[in-house]
């Protein structure tokens, strides 16, 4: 089968064998979205080498899985816990020290024909989510999961940073807790997405006389300059919500989070199932947030296209 | 009168008059500590020029001040507010946006004969602390302010990275909140220091094979590699204490603390009460962290000692 592999660095199309994992479901992709992070990894983020992609919507082919499974559309929970550690027993693999990430860590990714998944990480996709609106449930999970990290309050005045993909939908997850919600991007188009949803937007030339300004500042712009904006702009004692993984180590100024008494909350992966409401309930829409569809075999293309300044969401269709 | 000021960078030795500040108390110096953020500021770090010192006890000599605090012995809150913004009227100054601070922002400080302070910053002290003991009440406060900031457990399994100075009154705090405190230093005399008062205690060479060990860590060891170690032993979604403050702007694995979801919390100055009320009960001693007093007129070779490796604090005596 197609398989898109990072070889960390670079990026190759390579014709692999079926995967087949002892325990596992065997999953036929129909989308896969291209995210940042798979950029980052082609860059050698996370030293991975292997199939990239952790975002995706298939069909349950067979495998190790219950019956009442094959054939059912699914998305599926990226991190594989050993099923064994406290964490895991708790029902939450997202820490789980010996881990594997799909397309990230020690695992085959989503840009494939096929993945395999253990079935408890798969979750059924209602039909009301049409195949590619399921792409997004993963990464609109992860903006969801800052409610999961910090405690947000319904009088907080929040700010995004960053209007690419990840910005946009955390200012979407937000907009729906809490009503102050402002996104600051560089790019009139995408501030428009979010404006049509009721978020207030700002540019970020704009953004000069609001230090200070606000209680929790999300930085997902991934960009180094992201986080010195974040700390000119959240107030003394606020919250910092860092979302964006980039290799590299970046410079801070430490001393400013110490006198301010800042706080950084890491947030990476959320939980599903506040995603999956809010895409079949229609609260979220994703549409306009798709710049392209490639198929697999042009899948260098799309990771080039989805690489442009300015490129939304690019998904890959494997058997089109 | 003789005072110790920085020049940004730089230090020296100055005659001065008198300082005299409408609606402010006059304090005679009796003691004054020689801090790290001290030579950091004349590094460079803060762009303060003017007298240096915030660590002091004194007494109230006279200027505007009530009747009856004049004679009195006190120490003294160093964060100056405007009195009027809301977090002011709060009662709490420490992060009002115009507020000055007492050696370290638009306020000349304590490393001389007299300073003033307005009598909202003055705190009587206790008969039964010393002169060199009520020097450390600002520092075991900033300690103190660790549980102002972050929520610490009984439970908790927490570090204190760094045995000089800050670090050690860290793990005596945190020692007496929560039994499983291990302080991880260099200096096997420092260590000592805490060994004796029931603290666990660690050579940094030793940590080795603790990594995701602790809930929370706290950064009290001014380098910059106290960061990376920090990181190194705190568990996914622990938290990390930052307490240092220095010139620059170090490097940092930002992905780190968004992969493992790493909450990072700044914390500066506390309430003096909790600390007075440790040292007066006997709870916390420090007569053993104290390396010398020069008299404020060899107020360089303080500084000078106090730089040296290995140096505990330094006192001034202005007037001995």
């Amino acid at each position: 089968m197609l398989a898109l592999r990072s070889k960390s660095p670079g990026l190759e199309l390579a014709d692999v064998s079926v995967p087949n994992r002892s325990g596992e479901a065997l999953v036929r992709v129909l989308r896969s979205g291209i995210c940042a992070t798979d950029i980052q990894i082609t860059k050698g983020y996370a030293g991975f080498s292997g199939t990239l992609g952790h975002e995706f919507v298939g069909v349950v082919e067979g495998g190790d899985v219950s019956a009442d499974l094959i054939g059912k559309r699914v998305v599926g929970e990226i991190n594989v816990g050993c099923g064994s550690c406290h964490l895991c027993v708790a029902g939450d693999a997202r820490h789980c020290a010996t881990r594997t990430v799909l397309g990230i860590k020690d695992r085959d990714g989503a840009h494939a024909e096929f993945l395999t998944l253990p079935e408890r990480c798969l979750k059924p996709v209602p039909d009301s989510i049409s195949n590619d609106a399921a792409v997004f449930i993963e990464p609109l999970a992860a903006a969801c999961g800052i409610l999961e990290r910090a405690a947000v309050s319904p009088s907080d005045r929040v700010a995004v940073i960053g209007d690419g993909k990840l910005g946009l939908l955390c200012s979407f997850a937000l907009a729906l807790a809490v009503p102050q919600v402002t996104l600051i991007g560089k790019h009139a188009s995408k501030l428009n997405l979010a404006d049509r949803r009721g978020v207030n937007t700002l540019k970020a030339d704009d953004a000069a006389g609001l230090e200070n300004s606000f209680d929790i500042v999300i930085e997902a712009s991934g960009a180094e300059s992201g986080f010195a904006s974040a700390l000119d702009l959240v107030r003394p004692r606020g919250t910092l919500v860092l979302k964006s993984t980039f290799a590299g180590t970046p410079q801070w100024e430490a001393w400013r989070v110490v006198v301010d008494e800042i706080t950084i909350v890491g947030s990476r992966c959320g939980l599903f199932e506040p995603a999956i409401d809010l895409l079949a309930s229609g609260s979220v829409t994703v549409d306009d947030l798709i710049s392209d569809v490639f198929p697999l075999a042009d899948g260098l293309a799309g990771f080039d296209a989805a690489a442009q300044k300015g490129a939304m969401k690019i998904l890959l269709k494997p058997n089109g």
